[in-house]
C-alpha cells in the first residue's frame, strides 16, 4: 500500500512538472517574473506584502492569493490598487494544503499578465508540501517568524532548502521569545548553504525597505543570464 | 484531471477510515486513550508537553512524535522518562505533511501499550491535512499561538472544526502582538461553536496546571458513556 501511495505521488509530481513548464512559457511570453512566497501559517506574508507594495511603483506587481478557504488576505491587499486574484484550494474535499501548477494554470486567464511585470504568488501557509510543487516560478522565498523557533530549518529542511531567500520576520519580538538568531541562521546554512536572508519586522517597519528592494529586483535578476 | 485527483483522495480517506478503526480496536484492547495533538509549526506543542508531563504521574503517558524528519522533539521529551516513539514521514519522497492511520498503525508494535493509559500523538506541524486523517484517536486538540494572528480559525476552518479543545499558547506575547483575544475566540466559535479553550503560556507557566488537568482527564472522559 505504501508503495502505491508513493507511485501516485510521483506521477502527480511528474504531471506537475509538465504543467509548471507550460505556466513558465505563458509567463515568459508575457514578460512576467514570478515569485512563489511560502511560509507557515501566521508568519506574516500578507502583512509584509502590504508593507512593501504600498510604496512600490515599479515593477508593476500583481498578487495571486492561495488559501484553503476565504479571501481574507486578498481583501487586505485590495486597498493597494494592484491586481489581486484569489485562488482557493478547497474545492472537492477538505482542501489542498498547497498550490500546484495546475491550480495556478487555472488562474492564468484571470491574471492580467500584460498589466504586470512581477507576479507574487502567496502560497497556502504550510512548511511541507508547497516546497514539493513547482508552479512555474522564477524564484522561491519563504518567511519565517522568530516566534516559530530556531529549530524549524532542521524540522522542515525541504522548504528551507527550496528557497533562495529566507525572510526572518517579527524581529521586534526577539526580546520576548527564546530564539537565538545565530543558531537559526546556522540551521538555515546547514540545510541551504547558499540561501540569502533578510531580518525584518512588518510591525515596526525595520528591514522593510530592503525587502521591498529585493522584491523590486526580481525581474532584473530573472532576466540576467545564469 | 482534477476529478481524478479527488477520487484518489477519497479512496485514500476511505482506506484511512478502515485502518483508523483497526487502530482504535488495538487501543481499546489495551485500555489506552489517544489524543491527536495538532498545530501549525512552532506553536509550542512540544514545550507544552514538556511542561505538563514532567509533573504528571497518573495516568501513565506515552508520546508518539510525528515529524517529517529528525527526532528533535522526541529528544527534548527524552528527559521525562516516559516512553517516546519517533515516527518520521519522509520515507519515499519529500515527506508527508500529516500522520495517517497507516503510519500510526505501523508504529503500534513499538508502543508499549500495556505500560501506558494515555497515548499523545504529536502530529506534523500543519493546519490543513492532519485534520483530514483520523488515526484512531479518542479526542483531537490543537495549539494556536497568539503570534499566528486572530484570523486563523477562518483560514483553516477544518482544523479548528475538528478539535474539541483549542489551547491558545504564548499569551505572554499578547502585549507585543496585534492579537485581539475576543475576536479570535469569536472566530473559533464561528467555525466550531462547541469547542473548549484554554489560555496558556508554556514560557511563564500560566495555565499549564489547567492544561495538565485536561490531559489527565482524557481517559476518564473517553470511558464515560456518550
Amino acid at each position: 500500500m505504501h508503495r502505491t501511495k508513493i507511485r501516485v505521488t510521483e506521477d502527480a509530481l511528474d504531471a506537475n512538472e509538465t504543467i509548471a513548464r507550460a505556466n513558465r512559457d505563458d509567463f515568459d511570453r508575457a514578460g512576467v517574473s514570478v515569485l512563489n512566497l511560502m511560509s507557515a501559517p501566521g508568519s506574516g506574508k500578507t502583512t509584509l506584502l502590504e508593507r512593501a507594495l504600498k510604496d512600490l511603483d515599479s515593477p508593476r506587481v500583481g498578487v495571486l492569493e492561495g488559501d484553503v478557504q476565504g479571501s481574507l488576505d486578498a481583501d487586505r491587499l485590495a486597498g493597494l490598487h494592484i491586481p489581486v486574484t484569489q485562488l482557493n484550494t478547497d474545492s472537492g474535499f477538505g482542501g489542498e494544503c498547497h498550490l500546484d501548477a495546475n491550480m495556478v494554470h487555472s488562474a492564468i486567464p484571470d491574471l492580467d499578465l500584460d498589466e504586470i511585470d512581477l507576479l507574487i504568488v502567496e502560497n497556502v501557509g504550510n512548511l511541507v508540501c508547497p516546497a514539493e510543487f513547482r508552479i512555474g516560478e522564477d524564484v522561491k522565498a519563504m518567511v519565517a517568524s522568530v516566534a516559530e523557533g530556531e529549530d524549524k530549518p532542521l524540522k522542515y529542511p525541504l522548504m528551507y532548502r527550496s528557497c533562495e531567500m529566507v525572510v526572518v520576520n517579527k524581529i521586534d519580538l526577539l526580546p520576548h521569545v527564546d530564539f537565538d538568531m545565530d543558531r537559526f541562521l546556522a540551521n538555515v546554512d546547514a540545510v541551504n548553504p547558499g540561501a540569502e536572508h533578510l531580518l525584518v519586522s512588518a510591525r515596526t517597519g525595520e528591514g522593510v525597505d530592503e525587502w521591498r528592494a529585493w522584491l523590486a529586483g526580481i525581474p532584473e535578476r530573472a532576466a540576467a543570464p545564469a
